[in-house]
């Protein structure tokens, strides 16, 4: 095999796994089915958590739109047009383009078309970002830390503090739930979402990461977003998870700006 | 003196200078003019650069408020109700509380009172949340990690990649000005107005951080932050700044939370 054949993160051994340019499974359907030109345009990429979220914000909105899969290593100069760093998620809305995966979302948000994401109420609404604000500088962070962290000793404090921000939100959902609000699905559960998809998926085959207690109300919250049908529209097979991420739980150079990010102790890109 | 008249933030030395406690200058009459007791409640600090965002929004919009001012190392039971983690800004809005300077101005805006700060059309408003973030990720980080800094050749290149990050965002500003979206102040100037005031009362002083070049984008959107009326009306003296950013730019331990953040390689706080 040619070395031209292999992934910048493979760090030129084939036999390493790398991320999948395709979705799979229920994503691979959803994906077919928006296949056809339109003037909304998602730049995503099938393993992208960031990329899901605006997916689903879509799909519960059932606003029309193209899902154009994007390898993220060989970017398209049409993605570059929208967002000169070539990250995605990106979205073109006819001559018009803009990324970050919660920009997007308020941008659908302020669409007014389809089903709301965020409460009427300036008050729940405040809420809502306050939390999903949690979900980005906390969260998110935390996942990443403890995935690309090769010390065992500081996995196991990495995998505390993640359990601690957590903990954290899951005091200030709806008690009853299932849901941040309650029944239903709405932004926060969407910021959140893609990374119960895969702390399931990869922090427990990678980490160890434990199942849920149960009858807890976070047990309650991982099940109904599992269970959610515009969540699993855009979740694709568990070996696509598993793959894709081997890069991140081996830390190899290469991987992500994301992941480069987080060993150079910055912010999120 | 005895050591309990110290701020933690003193190091056990009184000569060092700390951070001011009340305000100065045209702020000093802009919070006597806030000093009434009303239900719309900003536990602030004078020296508070996220603090002011709220306060600029709050004066641009004329919204009835009460400031209340907050020695963040003697966190008043009021404000923990508001924010456990006691830190400012923080909103009192009845019997509800909220915290976050970004959320914050959301919030003041979904109030629909008095003058908008975000534009109507969705993309404009998408445009305007999206350099936001740039100033959020990378500007503001760029500005502390900059100050924080004690090795020279570090500082160096510090500076350059906050002239970088400043560059983006004047590249993305409407091209006439003064402000980020023309003729109006608005949201996105307002996230970065605090600390255009910083640059020249902060960073020039401690860090040799230049006046901007004549007759560019960049010095006309400076120039109009610095007389625009609701910045004035929320900024202390010049001496304020100095005094209280000393600790920053001496790297002390027991800053900040955020300080700490910089210094620990992680995202603001």
């Amino acid at each position: 095999m040619a070395s031209d054949d292999l992934d910048a993160n493979q760090g030129g051994n084939k036999d390493k796994k790398t991320y999948h340019k395709k979705a799979t499974g229920d994503a691979l359907e959803t994906v077919k089915k928006h296949s056809k030109d339109d003037d909304l345009k998602l730049f995503g990429s099938c393993f992208c958590p960031f990329v899901q979220r605006v997916w689903i914000s879509l799909e519960v909105k059932q606003i029309p739109y193209q899902y154009i899969e994007v390898d993220v290593y060989r970017k398209p100069q049409s993605l570059l047009e929208v967002n000169p760093r070539g990250l995605v998620p990106a979205l073109r809305h006819g001559d018009w383009g803009c990324y970050e995966s919660t920009v997007l979302m308020e941008y659908l948000e302020d669409l007014n078309a389809g089903m709301p994401l965020l409460p009427k109420h300036p008050q729940a609404r405040a809420h809502c970002r306050l939390w999903s604000d949690h979900i980005n500088r906390h969260i998110i962070p935390g996942f990443y830390r403890f995935l690309q962290e090769q010390d065992q000793s500081k996995q196991v404090q990495y995998a505390e503090e993640l359990k601690t921000e957590i903990s954290k939100l899951v005091d200030a959902a709806d008690p009853h739930g299932p849901f941040f609000l309650g029944q239903n699905m709405s932004f926060t559960d969407i910021q959140l979402a893609p990374w119960i998809i895969r702390l399931n998926r990869v922090l427990k085959p990678y980490r160890g990461w434990p199942e849920p207690e149960p009858d807890t109300r976070w047990a309650k919250w991982v099940k109904a977003v599992e269970e959610n049908e515009y969540v699993r529209a855009t979740t694709s097979t568990d070996e696509l998870y598993l793959d894709s991420y081997e890069r991140y739980a081996e830390n190899r150079p290469n991987t992500s700006v994301l992941a480069s990010a987080v060993n150079g102790g910055r912010g999120l890109p």
